[in-house]
Protein backbone atom coordinates (compact mmCIF):
# COMPACT_ATOMS: atom_id res chain seq x y z
CA UNK A 1 0.00 0.00 0.00
CA UNK A 2 1.41 3.32 -1.05
CA UNK A 3 0.04 6.95 -1.01
CA UNK A 4 0.00 8.23 -4.64
CA UNK A 5 0.37 11.59 -5.47
CA UNK A 6 -3.05 13.02 -7.07
CA UNK A 7 -5.70 10.85 -5.63
CA UNK A 8 -9.06 12.53 -7.23
CA UNK A 9 -11.79 13.63 -4.32
CA UNK A 10 -14.05 11.59 -5.40
CA UNK A 11 -12.31 8.24 -4.71
CA UNK A 12 -11.07 9.83 -1.45
CA UNK A 13 -14.35 10.33 -0.34
CA UNK A 14 -15.35 6.70 -0.99
CA UNK A 15 -13.00 5.74 1.62
CA UNK A 16 -14.57 6.58 5.02
CA UNK A 17 -17.51 4.72 3.50
CA UNK A 18 -15.33 1.73 3.12
CA UNK A 19 -13.78 2.17 6.44
CA UNK A 20 -16.94 2.00 7.89
CA UNK A 21 -18.36 -0.69 6.79
CA UNK A 22 -15.42 -2.66 6.87
CA UNK A 23 -15.44 -1.79 10.76
CA UNK A 24 -18.76 -2.64 10.54
CA UNK A 25 -18.21 -6.18 9.16
CA UNK A 26 -15.55 -7.07 11.22
CA UNK A 27 -16.92 -6.19 14.37
CA UNK A 28 -20.02 -9.03 13.24
CA UNK A 29 -16.93 -11.19 13.04
CA UNK A 30 -16.56 -11.48 8.65
CA UNK A 31 -12.24 -11.87 8.17
CA UNK A 32 -12.24 -11.94 4.38
CA UNK A 33 -14.60 -10.72 1.49
CA UNK A 34 -14.25 -10.42 -2.22
CA UNK A 35 -14.01 -6.90 -4.17
CA UNK A 36 -17.15 -8.80 -5.73
CA UNK A 37 -18.74 -8.99 -2.09
CA UNK A 38 -17.52 -5.83 -1.10
CA UNK A 39 -18.80 -3.84 -4.48
CA UNK A 40 -22.66 -5.46 -3.73
CA UNK A 41 -22.87 -4.31 -0.37
CA UNK A 42 -21.69 -1.38 -1.30
CA UNK A 43 -23.27 -0.48 -4.18
CA UNK A 44 -20.70 0.03 -6.60
CA UNK A 45 -19.11 -2.74 -9.20
CA UNK A 46 -16.62 -5.15 -8.17
CA UNK A 47 -14.47 -3.13 -10.98
CA UNK A 48 -14.66 0.37 -9.01
CA UNK A 49 -14.05 -1.24 -6.06
CA UNK A 50 -10.60 -2.39 -7.90
CA UNK A 51 -10.05 0.44 -9.43
CA UNK A 52 -10.19 2.49 -5.89
CA UNK A 53 -7.97 0.75 -4.39
CA UNK A 54 -5.41 0.33 -7.36
CA UNK A 55 -5.45 4.33 -6.56
CA UNK A 56 -3.43 3.63 -3.62
CA UNK A 57 -1.37 0.82 -5.33
CA UNK A 58 -3.86 -2.32 -4.39
CA UNK A 59 -4.41 -4.16 -1.32
CA UNK A 60 -3.84 -8.02 -0.94
CA UNK A 61 -4.66 -10.42 -3.53
CA UNK A 62 -8.22 -10.42 -5.32
CA UNK A 63 -8.31 -14.46 -5.81
CA UNK A 64 -8.72 -14.96 -2.11
CA UNK A 65 -10.51 -12.11 -1.43
CA UNK A 66 -9.01 -9.15 1.25
CA UNK A 67 -8.84 -9.62 4.96
CA UNK A 68 -10.99 -7.63 6.37
CA UNK A 69 -8.73 -6.34 9.36
CA UNK A 70 -5.59 -5.82 7.13
CA UNK A 71 -8.19 -3.68 4.06
CA UNK A 72 -9.41 -1.70 7.04
CA UNK A 73 -6.28 -1.19 8.73
CA UNK A 74 -4.69 0.10 5.59
CA UNK A 75 -7.82 2.67 4.85
CA UNK A 76 -7.37 4.18 8.18
CA UNK A 77 -3.87 4.91 8.00
CA UNK A 78 -4.21 6.20 4.49
CA UNK A 79 -7.06 7.96 5.90
CA UNK A 80 -4.47 9.46 8.67
CA UNK A 81 -6.77 8.20 11.47
CA UNK A 82 -3.19 7.91 13.47
CA UNK A 83 -2.13 11.56 12.68
CA UNK A 84 -2.54 13.03 16.32
CA UNK A 85 -4.63 16.17 16.14
CA UNK A 86 -5.80 18.72 18.79
CA UNK A 87 -9.39 19.94 18.09
CA UNK A 88 -11.17 22.92 19.87
CA UNK A 89 -14.94 23.48 19.07
CA UNK A 90 -16.46 27.15 18.82
CA UNK A 91 -20.12 27.42 19.35
CA UNK A 92 -21.38 25.24 22.44
CA UNK A 93 -24.98 25.38 21.67
CA UNK A 94 -27.38 23.12 20.06
CA UNK A 95 -25.44 21.97 16.80
CA UNK A 96 -21.86 22.24 18.86
CA UNK A 97 -23.63 20.32 21.71
CA UNK A 98 -24.65 17.54 18.68
CA UNK A 99 -21.11 17.17 17.00
CA UNK A 100 -19.83 17.07 20.40
CA UNK A 101 -21.71 14.30 21.82
CA UNK A 102 -22.07 12.23 18.65
CA UNK A 103 -18.47 12.48 17.40
CA UNK A 104 -16.55 9.63 18.03
CA UNK A 105 -13.00 12.20 18.33
CA UNK A 106 -10.80 9.56 19.26
CA UNK A 107 -11.06 6.59 17.32
CA UNK A 108 -9.65 9.23 14.34
CA UNK A 109 -6.78 10.76 16.23
CA UNK A 110 -8.26 14.05 17.62
CA UNK A 111 -8.08 15.18 20.82
CA UNK A 112 -11.06 17.58 21.83
CA UNK A 113 -8.67 20.04 24.07
CA UNK A 114 -11.11 22.91 24.23
CA UNK A 115 -14.31 24.32 23.78
CA UNK A 116 -15.59 27.93 23.28
CA UNK A 117 -18.56 29.77 23.59
CA UNK A 118 -19.95 33.12 24.47
CA UNK A 119 -22.85 32.77 25.94
CA UNK A 120 -22.52 33.08 29.57
CA UNK A 121 -24.71 30.89 30.71
CA UNK A 122 -22.72 28.12 28.73
CA UNK A 123 -19.07 29.45 30.08
CA UNK A 124 -17.91 27.43 33.41
CA UNK A 125 -20.70 24.04 32.10
CA UNK A 126 -18.82 20.69 30.74
CA UNK A 127 -19.32 18.90 27.55
CA UNK A 128 -17.87 16.03 26.93
CA UNK A 129 -15.98 16.78 30.14
CA UNK A 130 -14.26 19.21 28.43
CA UNK A 131 -14.65 22.86 30.17
CA UNK A 132 -16.64 25.41 28.35
CA UNK A 133 -14.58 29.16 28.64
CA UNK A 134 -15.61 32.27 27.16
CA UNK A 135 -14.61 33.25 23.46
CA UNK A 136 -11.92 35.95 25.04
CA UNK A 137 -10.16 33.24 26.26
CA UNK A 138 -9.19 32.16 22.95
CA UNK A 139 -5.71 33.39 22.58
CA UNK A 140 -4.34 32.55 25.79
CA UNK A 141 -5.41 29.43 24.98
CA UNK A 142 -4.12 28.82 21.50
CA UNK A 143 -0.74 30.53 23.02
CA UNK A 144 -0.72 27.73 25.60
CA UNK A 145 -2.10 24.48 24.13
CA UNK A 146 -1.55 25.26 20.38
CA UNK A 147 -4.72 23.77 19.01
CA UNK A 148 -4.66 22.69 14.87
CA UNK A 149 -7.81 21.70 14.08
CA UNK A 150 -11.19 23.83 14.73
CA UNK A 151 -14.86 23.00 14.80
CA UNK A 152 -16.99 25.66 13.99
CA UNK A 153 -20.59 25.88 15.31
CA UNK A 154 -20.76 28.98 15.60
CA UNK A 155 -22.95 31.47 12.98
CA UNK A 156 -21.23 32.86 9.85
CA UNK A 157 -20.24 36.21 11.36
CA UNK A 158 -19.17 34.91 14.20
CA UNK A 159 -16.84 32.56 12.10
CA UNK A 160 -15.43 34.97 9.99
CA UNK A 161 -14.09 37.01 13.63
CA UNK A 162 -13.08 33.69 14.72
CA UNK A 163 -11.11 32.22 12.26
CA UNK A 164 -9.25 35.55 11.74
CA UNK A 165 -8.23 35.05 15.69
CA UNK A 166 -7.37 31.67 14.47
CA UNK A 167 -5.38 31.91 11.85
CA UNK A 168 -3.14 34.33 13.84
CA UNK A 169 -2.40 31.26 16.00
CA UNK A 170 -1.89 28.86 13.06
CA UNK A 171 -4.72 27.23 13.10
CA UNK A 172 -5.15 25.65 9.68
CA UNK A 173 -7.49 22.47 9.96
CA UNK A 174 -11.40 23.34 9.70
CA UNK A 175 -14.07 21.22 10.73
CA UNK A 176 -16.90 23.64 9.46
CA UNK A 177 -20.43 23.92 10.17
CA UNK A 178 -20.51 27.49 9.18
CA UNK A 179 -22.01 29.06 5.92
CA UNK A 180 -18.32 31.20 6.10
CA UNK A 181 -16.46 30.43 2.99
CA UNK A 182 -13.15 30.07 4.73
CA UNK A 183 -11.32 28.87 1.71
CA UNK A 184 -12.26 32.11 0.03
CA UNK A 185 -10.04 34.36 2.50
CA UNK A 186 -7.61 32.25 3.04
CA UNK A 187 -5.35 29.95 0.44
CA UNK A 188 -3.34 28.29 2.64
CA UNK A 189 -6.37 26.30 5.11
CA UNK A 190 -7.51 22.89 4.93
CA UNK A 191 -11.48 23.12 5.74
CA UNK A 192 -13.84 20.69 5.21
CA UNK A 193 -17.64 21.82 5.02
CA UNK A 194 -20.82 20.41 6.46
CA UNK A 195 -23.84 22.50 4.74
CA UNK A 196 -27.00 20.94 6.13
CA UNK A 197 -28.99 23.32 4.66
CA UNK A 198 -27.24 22.14 0.88
CA UNK A 199 -27.82 18.78 1.54
CA UNK A 200 -31.59 19.63 2.45
CA UNK A 201 -31.83 21.48 -0.93
CA UNK A 202 -30.55 18.45 -2.59
CA UNK A 203 -33.07 15.99 -1.22
CA UNK A 204 -35.73 18.86 -1.85
CA UNK A 205 -34.84 18.49 -5.46
CA UNK A 206 -34.48 14.64 -5.62
CA UNK A 207 -37.93 15.04 -4.33
CA UNK A 208 -39.77 17.46 -6.70
CA UNK A 209 -38.25 14.97 -9.82
CA UNK A 210 -39.58 11.74 -7.75
CA UNK A 211 -42.95 13.80 -7.74
CA UNK A 212 -42.89 14.62 -11.60
CA UNK A 213 -41.88 11.07 -12.47
CA UNK A 214 -44.70 9.40 -10.78
CA UNK A 215 -47.36 11.77 -12.19
CA UNK A 216 -45.72 10.97 -15.73
CA UNK A 217 -46.48 7.31 -15.17
CA UNK A 218 -49.38 7.91 -13.39
CA UNK B 1 -35.42 27.30 -18.31
CA UNK B 2 -36.70 23.70 -18.70
CA UNK B 3 -35.56 20.29 -16.65
CA UNK B 4 -33.69 18.18 -18.60
CA UNK B 5 -33.82 14.38 -17.93
CA UNK B 6 -30.46 13.61 -16.85
CA UNK B 7 -28.78 15.90 -15.25
CA UNK B 8 -25.51 14.59 -13.35
CA UNK B 9 -25.31 14.48 -9.39
CA UNK B 10 -22.45 16.83 -8.90
CA UNK B 11 -24.50 19.46 -11.06
CA UNK B 12 -27.22 19.57 -8.75
CA UNK B 13 -24.95 19.35 -5.83
CA UNK B 14 -23.88 22.71 -6.83
CA UNK B 15 -27.38 24.32 -7.30
CA UNK B 16 -27.80 24.75 -3.47
CA UNK B 17 -24.69 26.54 -3.37
CA UNK B 18 -25.44 29.00 -6.49
CA UNK B 19 -28.56 29.41 -4.51
CA UNK B 20 -27.38 30.20 -1.14
CA UNK B 21 -24.50 32.74 -2.81
CA UNK B 22 -27.49 34.25 -5.23
CA UNK B 23 -29.56 34.81 -2.04
CA UNK B 24 -26.98 36.19 -0.02
CA UNK B 25 -25.73 38.68 -2.76
CA UNK B 26 -29.61 39.77 -3.38
CA UNK B 27 -30.26 40.88 0.02
CA UNK B 28 -27.27 43.17 -0.32
CA UNK B 29 -28.78 44.44 -2.85
CA UNK B 30 -26.63 43.21 -5.80
CA UNK B 31 -29.18 43.40 -8.92
CA UNK B 32 -26.92 41.52 -11.65
CA UNK B 33 -23.85 39.40 -11.79
CA UNK B 34 -21.95 38.31 -14.99
CA UNK B 35 -21.05 34.39 -15.27
CA UNK B 36 -17.30 35.38 -14.87
CA UNK B 37 -17.88 37.14 -11.36
CA UNK B 38 -20.16 34.61 -10.55
CA UNK B 39 -17.42 31.89 -11.02
CA UNK B 40 -14.97 33.86 -8.82
CA UNK B 41 -17.15 34.29 -6.17
CA UNK B 42 -17.62 30.00 -6.20
CA UNK B 43 -14.34 30.11 -7.33
CA UNK B 44 -15.47 27.66 -10.40
CA UNK B 45 -14.39 28.42 -14.14
CA UNK B 46 -16.81 30.96 -16.22
CA UNK B 47 -17.60 28.33 -18.88
CA UNK B 48 -17.63 25.80 -15.60
CA UNK B 49 -20.98 28.09 -14.54
CA UNK B 50 -22.57 28.23 -18.29
CA UNK B 51 -22.07 24.80 -18.61
CA UNK B 52 -24.24 23.97 -14.91
CA UNK B 53 -26.79 26.52 -16.46
CA UNK B 54 -27.43 24.89 -19.91
CA UNK B 55 -28.48 21.99 -18.25
CA UNK B 56 -31.73 23.72 -17.38
CA UNK B 57 -31.53 25.66 -20.80
CA UNK B 58 -29.82 28.71 -19.32
CA UNK B 59 -31.06 31.31 -18.01
CA UNK B 60 -30.80 34.61 -18.95
CA UNK B 61 -28.48 36.80 -21.38
CA UNK B 62 -24.88 36.18 -20.89
CA UNK B 63 -23.69 39.27 -22.62
CA UNK B 64 -25.66 41.48 -19.92
CA UNK B 65 -25.06 39.65 -16.54
CA UNK B 66 -28.04 37.48 -15.48
CA UNK B 67 -30.43 39.19 -13.31
CA UNK B 68 -29.92 37.70 -9.68
CA UNK B 69 -33.75 37.95 -8.67
CA UNK B 70 -34.55 35.77 -11.22
CA UNK B 71 -31.66 33.68 -11.45
CA UNK B 72 -32.56 33.00 -7.55
CA UNK B 73 -35.95 32.19 -8.30
CA UNK B 74 -35.12 29.82 -11.14
CA UNK B 75 -33.15 27.82 -9.45
CA UNK B 76 -35.40 27.76 -6.48
CA UNK B 77 -37.68 26.38 -8.87
CA UNK B 78 -35.46 24.06 -10.56
CA UNK B 79 -34.45 22.68 -6.25
CA UNK B 80 -38.33 22.36 -6.14
CA UNK B 81 -38.54 24.75 -2.67
CA UNK B 82 -41.88 24.98 -3.47
CA UNK B 83 -43.27 21.48 -3.59
CA UNK B 84 -45.09 21.43 -0.25
CA UNK B 85 -43.99 18.43 2.21
CA UNK B 86 -44.96 17.13 5.55
CA UNK B 87 -42.01 15.95 7.93
CA UNK B 88 -41.57 14.59 10.72
CA UNK B 89 -38.20 14.60 12.83
CA UNK B 90 -37.15 10.80 14.79
CA UNK B 91 -35.17 11.50 17.88
CA UNK B 92 -35.06 14.70 19.53
CA UNK B 93 -31.74 14.08 21.15
CA UNK B 94 -28.88 16.57 20.77
CA UNK B 95 -28.86 15.84 16.94
CA UNK B 96 -31.97 16.22 16.68
CA UNK B 97 -32.90 19.25 18.36
CA UNK B 98 -29.95 21.00 16.29
CA UNK B 99 -31.29 19.93 13.19
CA UNK B 100 -34.95 21.19 14.28
CA UNK B 101 -33.51 24.85 15.75
CA UNK B 102 -31.17 25.17 12.55
CA UNK B 103 -32.60 24.46 9.85
CA UNK B 104 -34.79 26.70 8.14
CA UNK B 105 -37.67 24.12 7.05
CA UNK B 106 -40.32 26.47 5.76
CA UNK B 107 -38.73 27.94 2.60
CA UNK B 108 -37.90 25.07 1.48
CA UNK B 109 -41.59 24.03 1.41
CA UNK B 110 -40.95 22.01 4.16
CA UNK B 111 -43.39 22.17 7.55
CA UNK B 112 -42.02 20.12 10.63
CA UNK B 113 -45.78 18.27 11.29
CA UNK B 114 -44.38 16.28 14.40
CA UNK B 115 -41.69 15.10 16.37
CA UNK B 116 -41.17 11.55 18.31
CA UNK B 117 -38.59 10.22 20.47
CA UNK B 118 -39.08 7.44 23.31
CA UNK B 119 -37.46 9.45 25.97
CA UNK B 120 -40.14 10.09 28.63
CA UNK B 121 -38.58 13.24 29.82
CA UNK B 122 -38.94 14.68 26.47
CA UNK B 123 -42.36 13.24 25.51
CA UNK B 124 -44.64 16.41 25.97
CA UNK B 125 -42.56 18.83 25.65
CA UNK B 126 -42.30 21.20 22.47
CA UNK B 127 -39.00 21.76 20.33
CA UNK B 128 -39.66 24.52 17.52
CA UNK B 129 -43.53 24.91 18.71
CA UNK B 130 -44.18 21.28 17.89
CA UNK B 131 -44.81 19.10 20.41
CA UNK B 132 -42.45 15.93 21.40
CA UNK B 133 -44.60 12.63 21.30
CA UNK B 134 -43.95 8.75 22.07
CA UNK B 135 -42.60 6.46 18.83
CA UNK B 136 -45.66 4.22 20.06
CA UNK B 137 -47.86 7.47 18.38
CA UNK B 138 -46.11 6.99 15.19
CA UNK B 139 -48.45 4.82 13.38
CA UNK B 140 -51.80 6.61 14.37
CA UNK B 141 -49.75 9.62 13.55
CA UNK B 142 -49.11 8.88 10.07
CA UNK B 143 -52.64 7.44 9.38
CA UNK B 144 -54.11 10.68 10.33
CA UNK B 145 -51.44 13.56 9.20
CA UNK B 146 -49.71 11.57 6.08
CA UNK B 147 -45.91 12.70 6.01
CA UNK B 148 -44.13 11.91 3.25
CA UNK B 149 -40.54 12.99 4.48
CA UNK B 150 -38.40 11.57 7.73
CA UNK B 151 -35.82 13.36 9.27
CA UNK B 152 -33.92 10.42 11.11
CA UNK B 153 -31.64 11.41 14.16
CA UNK B 154 -31.84 8.08 16.21
CA UNK B 155 -29.25 5.71 16.10
CA UNK B 156 -28.91 3.41 13.47
CA UNK B 157 -30.93 0.05 14.66
CA UNK B 158 -34.13 2.49 15.50
CA UNK B 159 -33.46 4.34 12.46
CA UNK B 160 -33.77 0.51 11.15
CA UNK B 161 -37.00 -0.10 12.70
CA UNK B 162 -38.48 2.97 12.47
CA UNK B 163 -38.05 3.52 8.77
CA UNK B 164 -39.80 -0.12 8.41
CA UNK B 165 -42.76 1.52 9.96
CA UNK B 166 -42.68 4.38 8.19
CA UNK B 167 -42.09 2.80 4.83
CA UNK B 168 -45.67 0.86 5.55
CA UNK B 169 -47.33 4.22 5.77
CA UNK B 170 -45.60 5.47 2.74
CA UNK B 171 -43.43 7.83 4.11
CA UNK B 172 -41.09 7.64 0.98
CA UNK B 173 -38.70 10.66 1.54
CA UNK B 174 -35.88 10.40 4.32
CA UNK B 175 -33.40 13.03 5.28
CA UNK B 176 -31.05 10.42 7.33
CA UNK B 177 -28.36 11.49 9.51
CA UNK B 178 -27.99 7.70 11.05
CA UNK B 179 -25.50 5.11 9.52
CA UNK B 180 -28.20 3.02 9.11
CA UNK B 181 -28.35 2.02 5.15
CA UNK B 182 -31.83 2.92 4.15
CA UNK B 183 -31.19 2.34 0.21
CA UNK B 184 -29.97 -1.05 0.46
CA UNK B 185 -33.57 -1.66 1.72
CA UNK B 186 -35.82 0.29 0.15
CA UNK B 187 -35.28 0.68 -3.75
CA UNK B 188 -38.03 3.23 -4.22
CA UNK B 189 -37.22 5.51 -1.32
CA UNK B 190 -35.00 9.20 -2.14
CA UNK B 191 -32.71 9.33 0.86
CA UNK B 192 -30.18 12.05 1.41
CA UNK B 193 -27.61 11.33 3.59
CA UNK B 194 -25.95 13.04 5.83
CA UNK B 195 -22.85 11.09 7.18
CA UNK B 196 -20.49 13.62 9.59
CA UNK B 197 -18.46 11.03 10.43
CA UNK B 198 -16.99 10.49 6.87
CA UNK B 199 -16.74 14.27 6.58
CA UNK B 200 -14.41 14.18 9.40
CA UNK B 201 -12.13 11.54 8.06
CA UNK B 202 -12.15 13.02 4.73
CA UNK B 203 -10.90 16.05 6.69
CA UNK B 204 -8.63 13.84 8.45
CA UNK B 205 -7.24 12.52 4.89
CA UNK B 206 -6.63 15.93 4.22
CA UNK B 207 -4.92 17.06 7.33
CA UNK B 208 -2.78 14.26 6.62
CA UNK B 209 -1.52 15.14 3.22
CA UNK B 210 -1.48 18.22 4.21
CA UNK B 211 1.46 16.92 7.15
CA UNK B 212 3.23 15.08 4.36
CA UNK B 213 3.60 17.62 1.69
CA UNK B 214 4.56 20.17 4.47
CA UNK B 215 6.95 18.15 5.99
CA UNK B 216 8.35 17.08 2.11
CA UNK B 217 8.81 20.94 1.24
CA UNK B 218 10.57 21.48 4.32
Amino acid sequence: MAKRDKISMSVIRRLPRYYRFLSEIQSDGVMRISSKELAEKMRLTASQVRQDFNCFGGFGQQGYGYSVEQLRSEIESILGLHEQKRAILLGAGNLGRAVASHMAFEPKGISLIGIFDRNEELIGTTLRNVKIDSTDELEQFCAKYRPNLAVLCVPKDAARQLCKRLYAFDVRYYWNFSHYDLAADYSDVVVENVHMSDSLMTLCYRISDDIEARSKSE
